[in-house]
């Protein structure tokens, strides 16, 4: 059989453009920490999360009463319900509600692929689900990750390698040359996995900040079979 | 001692602004083929090259009497004196002239970064005497990644790879995540090279097009010693 389906990877959002194409579903990537986050919000109960790319909007929403999570190079905005960490979500406190959401770079992820045929949340926490679903879809991926400030980081790039794997053991996608270049690092993070990960430029601001436990968790696989997937300008959990 | 100076990779021209830095020289990297190509000129006696973004302009040149090297998709362009094949400058006839040359992603990359400290010219065939050099200027390095139309691809973050393994054997060098990624991503070429160029979609593309012999003449180490820089809209031999 011929494979038609694509699987590639875009290493930062500003490039997005160069790898838009028709009948893609992109899954955004941002595993220190919104996307994990947001895995755990809906985890924990959260009906919709609403993600924003500015700090403006967010606060507007906080005005009329929203519940918003926002923070931007690691750090908590003040004034917000919630930060970035995945720990922050894990409340009863967020059954049934709607969640404001704004970070750094996930929500800028968020914004560029908005009119993809479909954008779903993807996480170390949730990426069986994700493999699973996406096996049975019929259509191109794209794995945008969110990386930083436009650049790209080794978190998100691994976290696809080891997502592209997956895929590519159905044996229906062919691939781009970021996809496979994502797939060769994080093999080589499976023989070095330690090193790796202590070296991601964002995992040493996350530690010098005491935040290991996110960090830890972040990293984890399936904590949840829940794929958020945006629904208009909502976040909602996948029927 | 402290490390204080960066050594990072930059993976599409489009992401040249988020990399920028000050006191940083920039290695310009389109293994297959362009910057392989210049530094074949220049082993053969070509005096400069004039590289130039566009099309437009090169048959500008071409009209004043020029002689032009140009390409885009991998085919040389009708009425010009050059392709992107290294194996087209291997002639007695280019020595001591000017060549305007203008390539799908190369020269696009070389305009990226034309406000740099300094910009020089780098392929698997002058890496050896690129990493002497870059050792020993006590500055930033950037490795500027041509790529596919603002995509990455594999060949050129594999080279950045190698040479960020070359330059970091000093110990003088910290790394961003994207040196990290292509260092291990290199990595992982030595333990199954033949696979990973063989699977880049450039190779592919060139070897469709019976161009084998120059995939294999981009890949050799140290075919030169020379190192092209750019010197205002010039690229000329490192003295």
């Amino acid at each position: 059989m011929e494979k038609k389906l694509i699987v590639d990877v875009c290493l930062s959002p500003q490039l997005y453009p160069a790898y838009e194409r028709e009948d893609t579903i992109v899954v955004v990537i941002d595993v220190l920490r919104a996307t994990s986050a947001m895995c755990t919000a809906f985890e924990y109960g959260v009906e919709k999360m609403i993600p924003v790319a500015t700090l403006e909007e967010a606060m507007e929403y906080k005005k009329q009463g929203f519940l918003v999570g926002a923070e931007r190079n690691g750090i908590a905005i003040e004034g917000c319900d919630f930060g970035n960490s995945p720990y922050s979500y894990m409340t009863d406190a967020i059954k049934g509600k709607t969640i404001v959401i704004s970070t750094t770079n996930g929500t800028q992820a968020i914004e560029a692929a908005r009119n993809a045929y479909k954008v779903v949340i993807g996480a170390f926490t949730n990426i069986s689900a994700l493999t699973h679903w996406l096996q049975q879809q019929n259509k191109n991926v794209l794995l945008l990750c969110s990386g930083w400030k436009n650049r790209m980081n080794l978190e998100d790039s691994v976290f696809a390698g080891a997502l592209a794997e997956r895929l590519l053991k159905t044996n229906l996608f062919q691939t781009g040359d970021a996809a496979l270049a994502s797939l060769f690092l994080y093999q080589q993070t499976q023989i070095s996995q330690v090193k790796f990960f202590h070296s991601s430029s964002h995992s040493k601001r996350l530690a010098a900040m005491g935040l290991k436990k996110d960090i830890k968790y972040c990293f984890s696989l399936d904590k949840t079979t829940i794929i958020p997937v945006l629904e208009g300008k909502y976040l909602v959990k996948m029927a």
